[in-house]
């Protein structure tokens, strides 16, 4: 069985991810969703509220499994028996970031092969960030996240 | 009358910002300058003063409005009538951030067009920011902002 | 009356360019589509059969006028009062093109401003080489081009 | 069993390909490489020399196949079964070119996904092309091609 | 002589920098390595503990001179009587942003030259933030700093 | 005496390269013009005659040389005893060629580096090409190249 870990923050999971998800159970028998506990940066979501989130918005996606890992990505997908590493890549300014991301996870364990996806386009310029941004500015964001989660960032 | 809007956080205005309005009225009848109050960033001027830095730097051009707005960009365009949203293009990294925002903004409200301008290649790296660091530390900033906001970066 | 240019090669025009144009029309009174003659590629499509291809996939589109130049574009914009010229943006590699062509052209005459506008994302990828291309290996371009240029791109 | 079509000119095969073949190994079951007879390249080897070269150049990996194909890569991926496509991403101009055709070949065939690899990064600026170029020039290329590929090159 | 200087936060000094360092000193007779003292990052290592790692990674490197430095970069390097300062360009992100300090930095002192130099391939994606990162989340780093700088990072 | 190898094609000499020499003659004792015999291009003028532009061009600039080569460039560079090759970044697009190039050559010579100096900011978006497309089509660049490349132009 091929495993492969789908790492983020996740904060919040966007529609944009859940097209990667899907897109990646094509090619892998079981894809873990593994929000980072370490991330710097300052979430809007608790670990938790991000997990539940996750579940409700992929519920009916078969093969799939939802984790939160910290330290080392490369020794968490160890841990787990995944092979691979799925990323999505959207833009240029993406591709250097995760290039970076790869090779260094590469020289930790080159084992661990990290495999990228390409979104459907109309998701192309679609992140967690602006996602938070336009919610706060008032804006409607039904296109971009499942309703679940649009919910919940409505309390916010 | 074709009203175009050129956001910003003009902190401070810059001659880049200045080349830029310049080209969008040869274009449009009137150019609304809005300085965004809700960016995220700490601000070296308060609203107040990047307004007034403005209204001095522009005030011998014609058909221009210097005003702040919050909330959605789209619906402050739409309020105030304006059918498109003025961008300076300068770098590829530019690029990128741009087309995410107008992408979003053309989601938000699809009949307001995003216009993008190429400022004179004299400005190609200029921004708000690196003036700043300039001025902090100890450099001469004449060639980049008007003569005005020199003068309150100097008292800063 | 504002009048601006798209120019370009045309070898077929695609849905890409008519997005284009419809919206550049939201913000000029006229739109001349001009056919470059000069073109040092060698196209597939003879000028007159370009330009018929277009006036057909366009004809219910107003305040258009479609027409042939040779020479430096900036002299054709001069002679047909235009004060703009329009080019669609889709890519980093699209963007530097561009970027160098209209610094140029701002060079041989600095009243005309090019205008560069965002075309729907879903065409983000699609220009008219990699349309002669599906077709010539035998594959369904329906989404890309007018019916008409279809049918043209068939017959060759 | 998954299967992915590796497709290219392979003009000649180089160790970066070779590299990007067993990254796909590790992920697919069974991987056809794939040589592309339609190119429109004037090629330096013919499409058999180029099948010979890459029959010696792997002939101790296992789970491949080597074939060549001419029409649409989605039919030929389709014909064999494959779910995925593999391509190499080295630079930001692979990126953009890459991604062009990625999105054609998801128009075409929603079914097929492409997954991009990234080769070691040695590779990273290594393509058949500036192989021929140094070869021509006289230079060394041992690092760059199989030995049987090297020999084949100095023959021409 | 030819001086040139090397400036850069060097927190901490990375295997990259010293590659650089090497191939400046190809160039030019000496070379400053000169620690920015106004950096608005939050350093993780004062500017003391960086020039002791400094000295101590790059001891057997003759024609080298360690320094820190505030206010203007190119005040600096006039003080010094460089007259050129080095960058290591690896990625597009890379150089946008050093176009833009090279272009400002000449526009503040036209004499002072910006000379970019290439690091190995295996020091691409290598910095100084990513270090740091791996060292928190408890990776091996011997492949990328010095073994001083590894033994610093571990106490931090 | 540290001499510096500036190849090209120089199709013709533009006011961007000679701007490049003047930089480079800051930096190295002795800059070599070199232009490539083989380039694959279909070149619009003779290497006799591009030479003889050169010769006029910089007539006035003190300790260069201007020759032309065949084979390998670092083979020529080892020839001649430079220890440099320069050339002129001015675009993402560049960026990504020079560095295959020079990557490449540091495999076939790692003793001689390639040193990348960054163009006025005006010729950032100046080649040989467009200078001669523009020629082609009537208009006029006497910004771009010397006197004596435009009358040599305008014969053509």
């Amino acid at each position: 069985m091929k495993t492969a870990v789908y790492p983020g923050t996740f904060d919040p999971i966007t529609n944009g991810h859940i097209d990667i998800i899907e897109r990646a159970l094509k090619i892998f028998d079981k894809v873990i969703i593994a929000v980072s506990v370490d991330s710097t940066k300052n979430p809007l979501f608790t670990v938790e509220e991000r997990i539940k989130m996750i579940s409700e918005a992929v519920k009916d996606i078969q093969r799939i499994e939802i984790d939160s890992f910290s330290g080392l990505l490369v020794d968490y997908a160890k841990k787990t028996n995944a092979i691979a590493i799925i990323r999505g890549l959207r833009a240029v300014s993406d591709f250097e970031y995760e290039f970076q991301m790869a090779l260094m996870n590469r020289r930790l364990n080159e084992k661990i092969e990290t495999v990228f996806l390409m979104p459907n386009e109309k998701f192309t310029y679609l992140n967690s960030s602006i996602v938070r941004e336009v919610v706060s500015l008032g804006g409607d964001i039904s296109d971009f996240v499942p309703e679940n989660v649009k919910n919940e960032l409505k309390k916010k």
